[in-house]
């Protein structure tokens, strides 16, 4: 009988994996480097040898369902993961079928965000919901776009990469994309930090964060400072919010979603960004919209969260 | 036999209906004021009095399937119409079930841009395609999105409000919304006039819109000004479709649409709108969606449009 699958999250740095059951449980999971694989088949040769071991503690390759795999640039309809700018391994990679070829047992892949989504849709914040979107923000700025309880993937699979929209056009420049004034380059961990930076550097307010060598000023930096009472650093927070709110505004407008819900390590600054992201969301939108749509944040345990994401592919 | 469905598109000013065969062919229509009737009711009495002759002439009642409606603001979920601005009826109308009871044939109601989608899709441009976004480009600018083959509606219905997503911060004020620096604002007949208006009083440079009234000066006096050479009615279709672009490529980053089917008033002005709206959409999109999405401009015969639209709810 086949009572579980498997969940894998590759990420730039490291991948997670495990083996999960129906109820959304996690059993057994464990993560490995992506990074020192500049290969993709010895990052699958290992992947195989971890994976292997806790399938045989669960009864063998006969009790698991599949895999799902959650990578950045993973594409639901080809299996590949193309042009991924975080991942050793360019071009177009055929993951899916090299997995498959390993495993011997069916694979579904899609991109990282997606996978989040699916996960909240039936373990998180988003279960029973038919209409939401999930927008992570971490490094980057992610999304997965539910419609009628389904996925949106469009004509190529790329959907949802709400992360690149524009919100301030001729804005600031996203180093990896080239493109000006996205929700990324202001509402992501990088952002954060760039925004700090600039106040910084464009006055002279006092702050703590003029303790810390400009360059390395992390988000982590500023969230700290903001805690402790910083008037920069909430600033950063506030700003962070308004540009959020406006993109997450355009984003109700177009799929009116029941909520948005908003994952990763800026959503640790709880209030200090909620609080101006709704303001913003809400002053952005016309009537038909206003006071209708929630902002959540998901409350799945973030290491548990990702494996799961990836392994609901294989329950839809 | 139910060989026939009714189509009727409800605007501000007029209402066109019209009795459309399977494959696409308008056999009758014809067109009422609806702005003379402050009443609801009265509206809808000479409605049934207009399509019952011409249902007569196609063999009665019994070979119609239903009526399918296109209205601001409508609401398929509920079958309202809620707080059109530009409709003589206020509140929420539970339009659908009224002219059910009149017509005693099953009613489908939606907003006119998603009725426009439909019949792009069933008839039109989007002929064949699942994943498109059709953008009404007229006095305002609508929209109806459709992935994997369907409507997206959001939660309450009301999904596709693409002419209200802010697309220059704190821009140009939209009188009838009262939020500022929406798509509308700038991509809409309205948007165009006031586009140049601010360009004649900003400045002293020559063109032939002097010679019109500043404050009577209409979307087609800037398109004929345009087609004669005339450098400021130009650039106001430069920037119009500058602004236009920008929009797109942020829908594009939404749902990763095959095509983006165009129609309405603007889009008569060509590739003196549409140059600059595909130059700008390109260059905001990063580089998985490049190249890749057609601009499309809708070739249903503009007075079939509306009612084919419609009446394609009924063969959904």
């Amino acid at each position: 009988m086949e009572s579980y699958v498997v969940g894998v999250d590759i990420g730039g740095t490291g991948t997670k994996f495990g083996i999960v059951d129906k109820d959304g449980n996690v059993l057994f999971s464990s993560e490995m480097s992506t990074k020192k694989h500049l290969q993709v088949h010895t990052f699958i040769d290992e992947l195989y040898e971890h994976l292997s071991e806790m399938i045989e503690k669960v009864g063998g390759f006969g009790r698991i369902k599949g895999i799902g795999i959650g990578a950045p640039n993973g594409n639901i309809y080809t299996g590949t993961i193309e042009y991924a700018p975080n991942l050793p391994w360019k071009g177009v990679i055929p993951f899916a079928k090299m997995v498959q070829d390993k495993f011997k047992i069916p694979v579904k892949l899609t991109n990282d965000a997606n996978a989040a989504a699916v996960g909240e849709m039936m373990y998180g914040a988003a279960k029973g919901m038919k209409d939401f979107i999930m927008i992570t923000l971490g490094t980057g700025v992610g999304s997965g776009i539910v419609a009628s309880g389904q996925l949106i993937y469009g004509h190529d699979g790329f959907a949802g990469e709400l992360g690149h929209t524009v919100i301030i056009p001729d804005g600031r420049l996203h180093h990896g994309t080239g493109k000006k004034g996205s929700l990324e380059s202001y509402a992501s961990a990088t952002g954060v930090a760039q925004s700090a930076r600039e106040i910084l550097s464009e006055s002279d307010r006092p702050s703590t964060l003029r303790t810390i060598e400009i360059d390395s000023i992390t988000s982590k930096d500023v969230f700290e400072a903001a805690v402790k009472g910083d008037e920069v650093a909430k600033e950063v927070f506030e700003f962070t919010g308004k540009i959020l709110g406006m993109s997450l505004a355009n984003f109700v407008m177009f799929s009116s979603p029941e909520a948005i819900i908003l994952f990763g390590g800026l959503t640790k600054a709880g209030d200090m960004i909620l609080k101006p992201t709704r303001e913003h969301m809400e002053a952005n939108l016309i009537e038909i919209f206003q006071n209708k749509v929630k902002i959540l944040i998901s409350h799945l345990k973030e290491s548990d969260a990702a494996i799961l994401g990836a392994s609901a592919l294989m329950w839809e």
